[in-house]
């Protein structure tokens, strides 16, 4: 008989808690008129901050939310034994040129706007299986290096459709430890990859939302749990569109989310007044959120159970112009105090 | 006193050596033609594979691969935990479209070329610590989807420069378990960001020759090993330009590895006769030299105690227009029988 972690058919509880130490947070403009400004430690004035590329731009707030976020820990940051990070760039070059100097075993991780879960997930099972004391997890994305790189020209000043989402700018990262007094990351359910068939590039939440159906059911079901052991169920970036086709099909299958489910594309924007559709979406989303938001209410505990679930779209425009569809993934974690 | 399975400041001995079970590799026709063609189990006759588009063949590649992976272990497809994978496709399309099928918990996993042996630590990290029975590490690259996304279109022919390197058209898988016969990993020895300040994308040998030096000098430090421990030392794709520039620093350090170490870019292609000029490259090459000519040589007894350093590029074409350097990455496993 081998001795596994897992619980059902592909989640997993952690022999020991793994510790959220410290996190960190920085985002754009756009986002510091939003909701949530309060929440993060640092809102940009502009989109460049005082770098001569969007590109380079990202690559610096990763790198200071990083820095912050060991900061705060109070870790020297020899003692780190692991960067596990993404972003949406191509090969990922906010992250690797972000974090270039930080002199730590980096590890890239790619999950589309999943990443810094998939991140979390990754990290906790490197502590878990005594492989790490402590670890650096973050994602980033920028509006404008998501914009022209995915879509459109800026400069164009294309309409968008109700569907689409506002690609966040941003960053968050968290350290995980092996010690500490919490909030704690209890539980993980990695996704597989799920593909509705959607086609279209402007409806990621639509995407998304099965791959988020999917993890969010698999989790209840390999653990016994229902929606209501949760204070607070987030995805990343459904969106509003993706949000509500997840309350229906969790629904049509017996799993009432309505009352404690939200998702941090609806949260980080103000729909009515930002001009920003189906809401916020990017790597950057559900980091800063959860870094900012969610990382306060678990310490100030007035959330004692929290239940994160990022949903990643797996495609590039490439594979959009190719005539392919849209594959999603989500990941989840529960983090409790 | 936290117990960690570190020993020196980076490397791990893992607990129980993690068993491969199985390995799978499929090549195109440049590879076909090549010194190591009788290794691979599929050679294709063109790059397209009956697939309308190169990013398309190269995901036929990588899911074919890691289906004859499988098939060749023995494991049902149900039992198998996780899946990591990745390739150089921008946000990795090859390995999200050519797994979307498999119904298997993804982890997408970014370290550029080093992406096969990241794949294989992570994996090992996940099985040790008892996440995981056993797991799927692959990755992939494509000459014509490479060449058309991070250089020309093939169509204008352009000239290639003597340092630069042929991407490898093809795909390696491991099919990793907790239990088994061996070939065994045993040893890891994760790499950090490397940045040497080169800035040419046509010599990625020497933009990845300091990350590999980084990794191979700590893996000997921390493991207290000589070059002599091993039977052979191969790095991933540093090619006949990088392969000589490592042997130098590793020198000028105090370690001969001249008579037990190569390259596998420098292995897949003849020099002299296939107009490949530094070599092969890509997340395929190792990969597919691996999971093809190694494993069968440490299946055969005729290495014992193999080093393998993935290097990576962590780059794209619009850091190089934007006038940055290339940092590189390198990640370890030794693999004993």
């Amino acid at each position: 008989m081998i001795f596994i972690k897992k619980v059902g058919n592909q989640s997993y509880i952690l022999s020991k808690p793994v510790n959220i130490a410290s996190t960190a947070s920085i985002v754009g403009p756009k986002e510091k008129n939003g909701p949530l400004h309060q929440f993060f430690d640092q809102c940009l004035e502009d989109e460049f901050w005082g770098e001569k590329s969007w590109e380079k731009a990202e690559s610096k707030i990763i790198k200071e939310t990083v820095n912050m976020a060991i900061a705060k820990s109070g870790i020297p940051s020899k003692d780190i034994d692991f960067c596990f990070a993404g972003d949406l760039l191509n090969q990922c070059i906010a992250s690797s040129f972000g974090l270039r100097e930080s002199n730590i075993p980096f590890l890239g991780m790619f999950g589309a706007c999943s990443t810094f879960i998939e991140s979390m997930l990754t990290g906790s099972v490197f502590i878990d299986g005594d492989f790490a004391t402590n670890v650096i997890c973050a994602a980033s994305s920028h509006f404008c290096s998501a914009e022209k790189q995915f879509r459109f020209p800026l400069e164009l000043g294309n309409q968008r459709p109700q569907t689409s989402q506002w690609t966040v700018t941003g960053s968050g990262c968290a350290i995980l430890t092996k010690e500490g007094t919490g909030p704690y990351v209890t539980t993980l359910t990695p996704g597989k990859i799920v593909d509705m068939g959607i086609k279209d590039a402007n409806n990621m939440g639509a995407a998304m939302a099965g791959a988020a159906e999917d993890t969010l059911l698999t989790h209840f079901q390999d653990t016994g749990r229902a929606p209501s052991y949760y204070d607070a169920i987030f995805t990343g970036d459904l969106g509003h569109v993706g949000k509500d086709i997840l309350i229906d099909l969790a629904g049509s299958k017996g799993y009432n989310i309505k009352s404690n489910y939200n998702d941090c594309g609806v949260l980080i924007f103000d729909k009515e007044n930002q001009d920003t559709h189906s809401g916020g979406s990017g790597c950057g989303c559900i980091a800063s959120v959860f870094a900012g938001y969610i990382y306060q209410m678990l310490q100030q505990k007035k959330y004692r159970r929290v239940l994160m679930i990022a949903t990643g779209a797996l495609m590039n425009s490439t594979s959009s112009q190719q005539g392919e569809s849209i594959p999603g993934i989500a990941h989840a974690i529960s983090i409790e105090v």
